[in-house]
Protein backbone atom coordinates (compact mmCIF):
# COMPACT_ATOMS: atom_id res chain seq x y z
CA UNK A 1 0.00 0.00 0.00
CA UNK A 2 1.42 3.29 -1.05
CA UNK A 3 0.89 6.53 0.84
CA UNK A 4 -0.15 9.96 -0.48
CA UNK A 5 2.03 13.04 0.37
CA UNK A 6 0.92 16.59 -1.01
CA UNK A 7 3.32 19.69 -0.49
CA UNK A 8 2.76 23.23 -0.89
CA UNK A 9 4.44 26.34 -0.67
CA UNK A 10 3.08 29.01 0.33
CA UNK A 11 1.52 31.60 -2.14
CA UNK A 12 3.76 35.32 -2.61
CA UNK A 13 3.46 37.13 0.58
CA UNK A 14 3.89 40.62 0.90
CA UNK A 15 7.88 40.09 1.73
CA UNK A 16 8.42 38.19 -1.28
CA UNK A 17 7.04 41.23 -3.26
CA UNK A 18 9.25 43.31 -1.67
CA UNK A 19 11.94 41.11 -1.75
CA UNK A 20 12.85 41.02 1.72
CA UNK A 21 14.74 38.34 3.72
CA UNK A 22 11.63 36.60 5.63
CA UNK A 23 12.76 33.90 7.47
CA UNK A 24 10.67 34.00 10.66
CA UNK A 25 9.11 37.54 10.43
CA UNK A 26 5.41 36.65 10.07
CA UNK A 27 4.72 38.17 7.08
CA UNK A 28 0.94 37.63 5.39
CA UNK A 29 0.03 36.72 1.79
CA UNK A 30 -0.02 39.49 -0.94
CA UNK A 31 -3.36 38.95 -3.26
CA UNK A 32 -1.04 37.34 -5.69
CA UNK A 33 -0.72 34.43 -3.03
CA UNK A 34 -3.91 34.77 -2.09
CA UNK A 35 -4.82 33.93 -5.84
CA UNK A 36 -2.06 31.17 -5.70
CA UNK A 37 -3.08 29.64 -2.45
CA UNK A 38 -6.96 29.58 -4.48
CA UNK A 39 -5.12 27.76 -7.44
CA UNK A 40 -3.54 25.23 -5.60
CA UNK A 41 -6.84 24.02 -3.74
CA UNK A 42 -8.50 23.71 -7.44
CA UNK A 43 -5.07 21.47 -9.05
CA UNK A 44 -5.44 19.42 -6.08
CA UNK A 45 -9.33 18.87 -6.93
CA UNK A 46 -8.32 18.73 -10.29
CA UNK A 47 -5.94 15.86 -9.82
CA UNK A 48 -8.70 14.47 -7.91
CA UNK A 49 -6.21 14.39 -4.52
CA UNK A 50 -8.52 14.81 -1.28
CA UNK A 51 -6.01 15.42 1.65
CA UNK A 52 -8.16 13.93 5.33
CA UNK A 53 -5.37 15.80 7.46
CA UNK A 54 -3.35 18.96 7.39
CA UNK A 55 0.05 19.86 8.92
CA UNK A 56 1.14 23.87 8.95
CA UNK A 57 3.81 25.49 10.13
CA UNK A 58 3.56 28.61 12.34
CA UNK A 59 4.04 31.33 10.12
CA UNK A 60 0.59 32.99 9.05
CA UNK A 61 1.42 32.88 5.34
CA UNK A 62 1.37 28.76 5.31
CA UNK A 63 -1.67 28.69 7.63
CA UNK A 64 -3.59 31.43 5.04
CA UNK A 65 -2.53 29.44 1.82
CA UNK A 66 -3.84 26.35 4.03
CA UNK A 67 -6.94 27.76 4.44
CA UNK A 68 -7.92 29.29 1.53
CA UNK A 69 -6.68 25.87 -0.69
CA UNK A 70 -9.25 24.06 1.75
CA UNK A 71 -11.94 25.78 1.28
CA UNK A 72 -11.68 25.84 -2.29
CA UNK A 73 -12.17 22.43 -1.80
CA UNK A 74 -15.05 22.40 0.83
CA UNK A 75 -12.29 20.83 2.95
CA UNK A 76 -11.95 23.66 5.93
CA UNK A 77 -13.37 21.05 8.11
CA UNK A 78 -9.79 18.73 8.11
CA UNK A 79 -7.87 18.03 11.08
CA UNK A 80 -5.22 20.06 11.10
CA UNK A 81 -1.65 19.83 12.85
CA UNK A 82 0.26 22.95 13.39
CA UNK A 83 4.35 23.01 14.43
CA UNK A 84 7.48 25.24 14.72
CA UNK A 85 9.46 22.46 12.72
CA UNK A 86 7.92 23.35 9.58
CA UNK A 87 8.57 26.56 10.09
CA UNK A 88 10.95 28.90 7.04
CA UNK A 89 14.43 28.58 7.74
CA UNK A 90 15.79 31.45 10.19
CA UNK A 91 17.77 34.68 8.19
CA UNK A 92 19.27 35.97 11.49
CA UNK A 93 20.26 39.06 11.16
CA UNK A 94 19.56 39.86 7.42
CA UNK A 95 15.55 39.48 8.13
CA UNK A 96 14.26 42.03 7.17
CA UNK A 97 16.80 43.59 4.83
CA UNK A 98 16.35 43.74 1.09
CA UNK A 99 18.96 42.13 -1.56
CA UNK A 100 20.14 45.42 -2.64
CA UNK A 101 21.12 46.39 1.63
CA UNK A 102 22.28 43.43 1.96
CA UNK A 103 24.93 43.07 -0.57
CA UNK A 104 26.19 46.84 0.04
CA UNK A 105 26.75 45.40 3.98
CA UNK A 106 28.48 42.71 3.32
CA UNK A 107 28.81 42.19 -0.02
CA UNK A 108 28.09 40.28 -3.44
CA UNK A 109 29.68 36.66 -2.66
CA UNK A 110 29.22 36.49 1.39
CA UNK A 111 25.59 37.47 0.43
CA UNK A 112 25.57 34.73 -2.09
CA UNK A 113 27.00 32.20 0.04
CA UNK A 114 24.40 32.73 2.67
CA UNK A 115 21.83 32.04 0.91
CA UNK A 116 22.91 28.86 -1.29
CA UNK A 117 25.85 27.69 1.04
CA UNK A 118 24.20 23.98 2.50
CA UNK A 119 26.10 24.95 5.68
CA UNK A 120 27.13 28.41 6.64
CA UNK A 121 23.92 30.04 8.30
CA UNK A 122 23.98 33.83 8.11
CA UNK A 123 25.18 35.99 11.57
CA UNK A 124 22.41 35.32 14.22
CA UNK A 125 20.34 37.54 15.91
CA UNK A 126 21.30 38.93 19.16
CA UNK A 127 19.80 37.11 22.30
CA UNK A 128 18.11 40.58 23.12
CA UNK A 129 17.06 41.58 19.13
CA UNK A 130 13.37 42.44 19.39
CA UNK A 131 13.19 40.05 16.04
CA UNK A 132 14.53 37.23 18.77
CA UNK A 133 11.85 34.23 18.60
CA UNK A 134 12.34 33.84 22.60
CA UNK A 135 9.94 37.68 22.05
CA UNK A 136 7.45 35.70 20.00
CA UNK A 137 4.24 34.21 21.70
CA UNK A 138 3.70 31.23 19.74
CA UNK A 139 7.30 30.48 20.84
CA UNK A 140 6.58 31.06 24.52
CA UNK A 141 6.21 27.45 25.55
CA UNK A 142 9.42 25.98 23.86
CA UNK A 143 12.78 26.60 25.87
CA UNK A 144 14.46 29.36 24.36
CA UNK A 145 17.54 27.38 24.06
CA UNK A 146 15.73 25.48 21.04
CA UNK A 147 14.59 28.20 18.88
CA UNK A 148 16.95 28.92 15.77
CA UNK A 149 18.65 32.66 15.84
CA UNK A 150 19.90 31.96 12.35
CA UNK A 151 19.94 28.79 9.79
CA UNK A 152 21.20 27.10 7.09
CA UNK A 153 19.57 24.76 5.29
CA UNK A 154 21.58 21.94 7.14
CA UNK A 155 20.29 22.89 10.31
CA UNK A 156 16.60 23.68 8.52
CA UNK A 157 16.91 19.65 7.72
CA UNK A 158 18.27 19.10 11.09
CA UNK A 159 15.09 20.71 13.21
CA UNK A 160 12.36 19.64 10.25
CA UNK A 161 13.49 15.98 10.11
CA UNK A 162 12.16 14.47 13.77
CA UNK A 163 8.87 16.57 12.93
CA UNK A 164 8.61 14.26 9.81
CA UNK A 165 9.17 11.45 11.50
CA UNK A 166 7.53 12.07 14.57
CA UNK A 167 4.44 14.15 13.13
CA UNK A 168 4.24 13.35 9.40
CA UNK A 169 4.95 9.94 9.16
CA UNK A 170 3.02 8.73 11.66
CA UNK A 171 -0.37 9.97 9.52
CA UNK A 172 0.56 8.55 6.70
CA UNK A 173 1.40 5.12 8.33
CA UNK A 174 -2.53 5.49 9.43
CA UNK A 175 -3.89 5.74 6.01
CA UNK A 176 -4.38 9.97 5.60
CA UNK A 177 -3.87 11.76 2.52
CA UNK A 178 -1.52 14.29 4.37
CA UNK A 179 -1.26 17.89 2.99
CA UNK A 180 1.34 19.89 3.69
CA UNK A 181 1.74 23.74 3.76
CA UNK A 182 4.96 25.30 4.45
CA UNK A 183 7.83 27.06 3.31
CA UNK A 184 10.10 27.16 0.60
CA UNK A 185 13.16 26.05 2.86
CA UNK A 186 11.65 23.70 5.13
CA UNK A 187 10.25 22.07 2.28
CA UNK A 188 13.43 21.77 0.14
CA UNK A 189 14.61 20.16 3.56
CA UNK A 190 11.50 17.49 3.28
CA UNK A 191 12.55 16.67 -0.46
CA UNK A 192 16.13 16.58 0.23
CA UNK A 193 15.62 14.04 2.69
CA UNK A 194 13.16 12.11 0.55
CA UNK A 195 14.52 11.99 -2.92
CA UNK A 196 18.24 11.38 -1.57
CA UNK A 197 19.51 15.12 -2.70
CA UNK A 198 23.23 15.65 -2.02
CA UNK A 199 24.46 18.68 -0.10
CA UNK A 200 25.41 20.23 -3.05
CA UNK A 201 22.47 19.60 -5.42
CA UNK A 202 19.82 20.85 -3.31
CA UNK A 203 21.50 24.36 -3.55
CA UNK A 204 19.75 23.94 -7.82
CA UNK A 205 16.36 23.04 -6.42
CA UNK A 206 14.00 25.87 -6.36
CA UNK A 207 10.16 25.56 -5.18
CA UNK A 208 7.30 27.21 -7.18
CA UNK A 209 4.94 28.84 -5.36
CA UNK A 210 1.53 27.58 -4.02
CA UNK A 211 1.95 24.55 -6.73
CA UNK A 212 0.89 21.52 -5.05
CA UNK A 213 3.85 18.66 -5.73
CA UNK A 214 2.39 14.79 -5.28
CA UNK A 215 4.23 12.36 -3.74
CA UNK A 216 3.81 8.44 -3.61
CA UNK A 217 5.55 6.84 -0.93
CA UNK A 218 5.54 2.91 0.36
CA UNK A 219 6.46 1.36 3.30
CA UNK A 220 9.70 2.46 3.87
CA UNK A 221 8.22 6.48 3.61
CA UNK A 222 10.20 7.12 0.77
CA UNK A 223 9.13 7.82 -3.23
CA UNK A 224 8.16 4.56 -5.17
CA UNK A 225 8.88 6.32 -7.73
CA UNK A 226 12.49 8.83 -8.60
CA UNK A 227 11.27 11.10 -10.76
CA UNK A 228 12.02 14.99 -11.91
CA UNK A 229 10.04 17.55 -9.25
CA UNK A 230 8.41 18.92 -12.11
CA UNK A 231 7.21 15.71 -13.25
CA UNK A 232 5.59 16.36 -9.27
CA UNK A 233 3.75 19.40 -10.08
CA UNK A 234 -0.18 19.35 -9.60
CA UNK A 235 -1.55 22.06 -12.10
CA UNK A 236 -0.06 23.87 -15.15
CA UNK A 237 3.22 22.79 -14.80
CA UNK A 238 4.57 25.09 -17.43
CA UNK A 239 3.91 28.16 -15.50
CA UNK A 240 5.33 26.15 -11.81
CA UNK A 241 8.59 25.94 -13.77
CA UNK A 242 8.21 29.13 -14.80
CA UNK A 243 7.00 30.58 -10.58
CA UNK A 244 10.60 27.82 -9.22
CA UNK A 245 12.46 30.05 -11.99
CA UNK A 246 11.04 33.00 -10.43
CA UNK A 247 11.81 32.22 -7.30
CA UNK A 248 15.56 31.25 -7.48
CA UNK A 249 15.73 34.69 -8.34
CA UNK A 250 14.57 36.10 -5.28
CA UNK A 251 15.91 36.78 -1.81
CA UNK A 252 13.73 33.82 -0.17
CA UNK B 1 -5.41 27.97 40.36
CA UNK B 2 -8.78 28.58 37.97
CA UNK B 3 -8.75 27.82 34.39
CA UNK B 4 -10.22 30.06 31.55
CA UNK B 5 -13.09 28.83 29.39
CA UNK B 6 -14.25 30.87 26.24
CA UNK B 7 -17.35 30.25 24.10
CA UNK B 8 -18.51 31.68 21.27
CA UNK B 9 -21.07 30.64 19.04
CA UNK B 10 -20.98 31.24 15.41
CA UNK B 11 -21.93 34.23 13.53
CA UNK B 12 -25.19 34.71 11.34
CA UNK B 13 -25.37 31.98 8.80
CA UNK B 14 -27.00 32.38 5.47
CA UNK B 15 -29.43 29.99 6.70
CA UNK B 16 -30.27 31.69 9.93
CA UNK B 17 -31.10 34.55 7.86
CA UNK B 18 -33.71 32.75 5.87
CA UNK B 19 -34.60 30.89 9.06
CA UNK B 20 -34.53 27.36 7.93
CA UNK B 21 -33.61 24.50 10.35
CA UNK B 22 -29.78 24.00 10.28
CA UNK B 23 -28.35 21.54 12.15
CA UNK B 24 -26.02 19.28 9.99
CA UNK B 25 -26.45 21.54 7.31
CA UNK B 26 -23.12 22.92 5.97
CA UNK B 27 -23.90 26.44 6.28
CA UNK B 28 -21.57 29.35 5.65
CA UNK B 29 -21.75 32.65 7.77
CA UNK B 30 -23.68 35.57 6.11
CA UNK B 31 -21.66 38.77 5.68
CA UNK B 32 -23.04 39.61 8.84
CA UNK B 33 -21.71 36.30 10.52
CA UNK B 34 -18.57 37.29 9.24
CA UNK B 35 -19.07 40.84 10.86
CA UNK B 36 -19.94 39.08 14.11
CA UNK B 37 -16.95 36.46 14.12
CA UNK B 38 -14.49 39.85 13.79
CA UNK B 39 -16.29 41.97 16.23
CA UNK B 40 -15.12 38.14 18.61
CA UNK B 41 -12.00 38.83 18.07
CA UNK B 42 -12.23 42.43 18.93
CA UNK B 43 -14.11 41.88 22.24
CA UNK B 44 -11.65 39.43 23.48
CA UNK B 45 -8.79 41.49 22.68
CA UNK B 46 -10.64 44.64 24.51
CA UNK B 47 -10.79 41.80 27.34
CA UNK B 48 -7.40 40.66 27.44
CA UNK B 49 -7.93 37.73 26.63
CA UNK B 50 -5.03 35.39 25.08
CA UNK B 51 -6.83 32.02 24.23
CA UNK B 52 -3.85 29.24 23.56
CA UNK B 53 -5.67 26.64 21.97
CA UNK B 54 -8.62 26.29 19.83
CA UNK B 55 -11.62 23.45 20.08
CA UNK B 56 -14.32 23.84 17.05
CA UNK B 57 -17.17 21.67 15.57
CA UNK B 58 -16.43 19.97 12.12
CA UNK B 59 -19.42 23.14 10.76
CA UNK B 60 -17.66 25.65 8.27
CA UNK B 61 -19.88 28.24 10.34
CA UNK B 62 -18.05 27.51 13.63
CA UNK B 63 -14.92 26.95 11.76
CA UNK B 64 -14.95 30.35 9.66
CA UNK B 65 -15.91 32.41 13.07
CA UNK B 66 -13.21 30.77 14.43
CA UNK B 67 -10.89 31.71 12.14
CA UNK B 68 -11.73 35.22 11.67
CA UNK B 69 -12.20 36.04 14.96
CA UNK B 70 -8.13 34.49 15.62
CA UNK B 71 -7.30 36.39 12.79
CA UNK B 72 -8.56 39.27 13.99
CA UNK B 73 -6.47 39.12 17.19
CA UNK B 74 -3.02 37.96 15.41
CA UNK B 75 -3.78 34.22 16.48
CA UNK B 76 -4.16 32.64 13.28
CA UNK B 77 -1.44 29.82 14.79
CA UNK B 78 -3.14 28.57 17.55
CA UNK B 79 -3.53 25.03 17.82
CA UNK B 80 -6.41 23.44 16.47
CA UNK B 81 -8.69 20.72 17.40
CA UNK B 82 -11.70 19.68 15.99
CA UNK B 83 -14.62 17.85 17.21
CA UNK B 84 -18.09 16.19 15.63
CA UNK B 85 -19.54 16.62 19.75
CA UNK B 86 -19.14 19.90 19.50
CA UNK B 87 -21.78 19.98 16.05
CA UNK B 88 -24.89 21.82 16.25
CA UNK B 89 -27.73 19.67 17.22
CA UNK B 90 -29.40 17.48 14.57
CA UNK B 91 -32.78 18.58 13.29
CA UNK B 92 -33.56 15.47 11.59
CA UNK B 93 -36.42 15.63 9.20
CA UNK B 94 -36.53 19.44 9.87
CA UNK B 95 -33.10 20.72 8.09
CA UNK B 96 -33.73 22.55 4.98
CA UNK B 97 -37.34 23.45 6.45
CA UNK B 98 -38.28 27.10 7.05
CA UNK B 99 -40.21 27.55 10.15
CA UNK B 100 -43.37 28.09 7.91
CA UNK B 101 -42.98 25.28 6.33
CA UNK B 102 -42.37 23.28 9.64
CA UNK B 103 -45.61 24.41 10.93
CA UNK B 104 -47.65 23.61 7.91
CA UNK B 105 -46.48 20.78 7.81
CA UNK B 106 -46.80 19.23 11.55
CA UNK B 107 -48.61 21.90 13.31
CA UNK B 108 -47.17 24.97 15.57
CA UNK B 109 -47.76 22.85 18.90
CA UNK B 110 -45.74 20.22 17.95
CA UNK B 111 -42.71 22.03 16.33
CA UNK B 112 -42.94 24.21 19.30
CA UNK B 113 -42.51 21.08 21.18
CA UNK B 114 -39.77 20.26 18.51
CA UNK B 115 -38.04 22.99 19.18
CA UNK B 116 -38.56 23.54 22.97
CA UNK B 117 -38.83 19.82 25.09
CA UNK B 118 -35.10 18.35 25.73
CA UNK B 119 -36.39 15.06 25.09
CA UNK B 120 -38.39 14.83 22.30
CA UNK B 121 -36.26 14.87 18.74
CA UNK B 122 -38.19 15.59 15.72
CA UNK B 123 -38.67 12.56 13.19
CA UNK B 124 -35.30 11.02 12.03
CA UNK B 125 -33.86 11.32 8.78
CA UNK B 126 -34.44 8.11 6.78
CA UNK B 127 -31.02 5.86 6.43
CA UNK B 128 -30.98 6.68 3.25
CA UNK B 129 -31.56 10.17 2.97
CA UNK B 130 -28.87 12.04 1.44
CA UNK B 131 -29.17 14.36 4.01
CA UNK B 132 -27.89 11.50 6.59
CA UNK B 133 -24.17 12.46 8.04
CA UNK B 134 -23.07 8.94 6.68
CA UNK B 135 -23.01 10.49 2.99
CA UNK B 136 -20.65 13.23 4.47
CA UNK B 137 -16.86 13.01 4.07
CA UNK B 138 -16.15 14.36 6.95
CA UNK B 139 -17.77 11.84 8.99
CA UNK B 140 -16.27 8.82 6.59
CA UNK B 141 -14.15 7.44 9.53
CA UNK B 142 -16.80 7.18 11.97
CA UNK B 143 -18.92 3.98 12.24
CA UNK B 144 -22.33 5.01 11.43
CA UNK B 145 -24.57 4.20 14.28
CA UNK B 146 -22.79 7.06 16.15
CA UNK B 147 -24.15 9.49 13.96
CA UNK B 148 -26.84 11.43 14.94
CA UNK B 149 -30.42 11.35 12.72
CA UNK B 150 -32.19 13.42 14.71
CA UNK B 151 -31.75 15.09 18.08
CA UNK B 152 -33.12 16.52 21.37
CA UNK B 153 -31.16 18.75 23.59
CA UNK B 154 -30.67 15.72 25.61
CA UNK B 155 -29.19 13.60 23.11
CA UNK B 156 -26.80 16.72 22.39
CA UNK B 157 -25.86 16.86 26.02
CA UNK B 158 -25.75 12.92 25.80
CA UNK B 159 -22.73 13.14 23.34
CA UNK B 160 -21.27 16.15 23.71
CA UNK B 161 -20.02 15.55 27.37
CA UNK B 162 -17.75 12.69 26.16
CA UNK B 163 -15.69 15.93 24.32
CA UNK B 164 -15.53 18.00 27.45
CA UNK B 165 -14.33 15.54 29.50
CA UNK B 166 -11.72 13.75 27.31
CA UNK B 167 -11.21 16.53 24.45
CA UNK B 168 -11.33 20.32 26.40
CA UNK B 169 -10.62 19.46 30.23
CA UNK B 170 -7.04 18.39 29.26
CA UNK B 171 -6.34 21.52 27.84
CA UNK B 172 -7.82 23.20 30.71
CA UNK B 173 -5.78 21.37 33.45
CA UNK B 174 -2.85 21.75 30.96
CA UNK B 175 -2.92 25.47 31.95
CA UNK B 176 -4.37 26.24 28.56
CA UNK B 177 -6.55 29.27 28.30
CA UNK B 178 -9.48 27.57 26.14
CA UNK B 179 -11.69 28.93 22.97
CA UNK B 180 -14.41 26.66 21.95
CA UNK B 181 -16.15 27.93 18.84
CA UNK B 182 -19.25 26.27 18.44
CA UNK B 183 -23.07 26.46 17.58
CA UNK B 184 -26.65 27.56 19.85
CA UNK B 185 -27.06 23.69 20.88
CA UNK B 186 -23.78 21.97 21.93
CA UNK B 187 -22.99 25.74 23.77
CA UNK B 188 -26.22 25.32 25.05
CA UNK B 189 -25.80 21.62 26.39
CA UNK B 190 -22.48 22.56 27.61
CA UNK B 191 -23.52 25.34 29.38
CA UNK B 192 -26.56 23.42 31.18
CA UNK B 193 -23.68 21.00 32.30
CA UNK B 194 -21.36 23.81 33.77
CA UNK B 195 -24.07 26.18 35.35
CA UNK B 196 -26.15 23.25 36.74
CA UNK B 197 -28.97 24.29 34.92
CA UNK B 198 -32.25 22.34 35.09
CA UNK B 199 -33.86 20.35 32.22
CA UNK B 200 -36.79 22.53 32.28
CA UNK B 201 -34.81 26.01 32.84
CA UNK B 202 -32.47 25.19 29.81
CA UNK B 203 -35.13 26.22 27.07
CA UNK B 204 -35.13 29.67 28.40
CA UNK B 205 -31.18 30.25 27.57
CA UNK B 206 -30.91 31.50 24.55
CA UNK B 207 -27.21 32.47 23.36
CA UNK B 208 -26.15 35.47 20.94
CA UNK B 209 -24.04 35.08 18.03
CA UNK B 210 -20.42 36.27 17.80
CA UNK B 211 -20.38 36.86 21.68
CA UNK B 212 -17.85 35.27 23.51
CA UNK B 213 -19.17 34.37 27.15
CA UNK B 214 -16.08 33.81 29.96
CA UNK B 215 -15.81 31.28 32.62
CA UNK B 216 -13.44 31.24 35.01
CA UNK B 217 -13.20 27.40 36.45
CA UNK B 218 -12.16 25.60 39.69
CA UNK B 219 -10.28 22.53 39.54
CA UNK B 220 -13.33 20.41 40.02
CA UNK B 221 -13.91 22.25 36.71
CA UNK B 222 -16.70 24.21 37.99
CA UNK B 223 -17.74 27.90 37.53
CA UNK B 224 -15.63 29.44 40.48
CA UNK B 225 -18.44 31.94 40.51
CA UNK B 226 -22.29 31.19 39.90
CA UNK B 227 -23.72 34.18 37.54
CA UNK B 228 -26.06 35.15 35.04
CA UNK B 229 -25.05 34.39 31.72
CA UNK B 230 -25.38 37.56 30.46
CA UNK B 231 -22.64 38.89 33.42
CA UNK B 232 -20.35 36.53 31.22
CA UNK B 233 -20.75 38.60 27.65
CA UNK B 234 -17.45 40.58 26.38
CA UNK B 235 -18.07 43.37 24.49
CA UNK B 236 -21.32 45.39 24.54
CA UNK B 237 -23.58 43.80 27.18
CA UNK B 238 -26.69 45.42 25.91
CA UNK B 239 -26.00 44.33 21.98
CA UNK B 240 -25.28 40.76 23.20
CA UNK B 241 -28.71 40.80 25.16
CA UNK B 242 -30.48 41.89 22.17
CA UNK B 243 -28.94 39.58 19.93
CA UNK B 244 -29.75 36.61 22.77
CA UNK B 245 -33.16 37.80 22.20
CA UNK B 246 -33.44 38.04 18.91
CA UNK B 247 -31.81 34.56 18.59
CA UNK B 248 -34.92 33.10 20.64
CA UNK B 249 -37.16 34.24 17.92
CA UNK B 250 -35.38 31.89 15.10
CA UNK B 251 -35.76 28.39 13.56
CA UNK B 252 -32.45 27.35 15.42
Amino acid sequence: MTSTLVLVRHGQSTWNLENLFTGWYDADLSERGRAEAAAAGTAMLDAGLHPTVLHTSLQTRAIRTADIALDEMGLLWLPVRRHWRLNERHYGALQGLDKKQTTEKYGKEQVFEWRRSYTTPPPPLDWDDERHPRFDARYADLPPDVLPASECLADVVARMLPYWFDGIVPDLKAGHTVLVVAHGNSLRALIKHLDGISDDDIAEVNLPTGVPMLYQLGGDMRPTEAKPLVERYLGDADAAKAAAEAVAKQAG
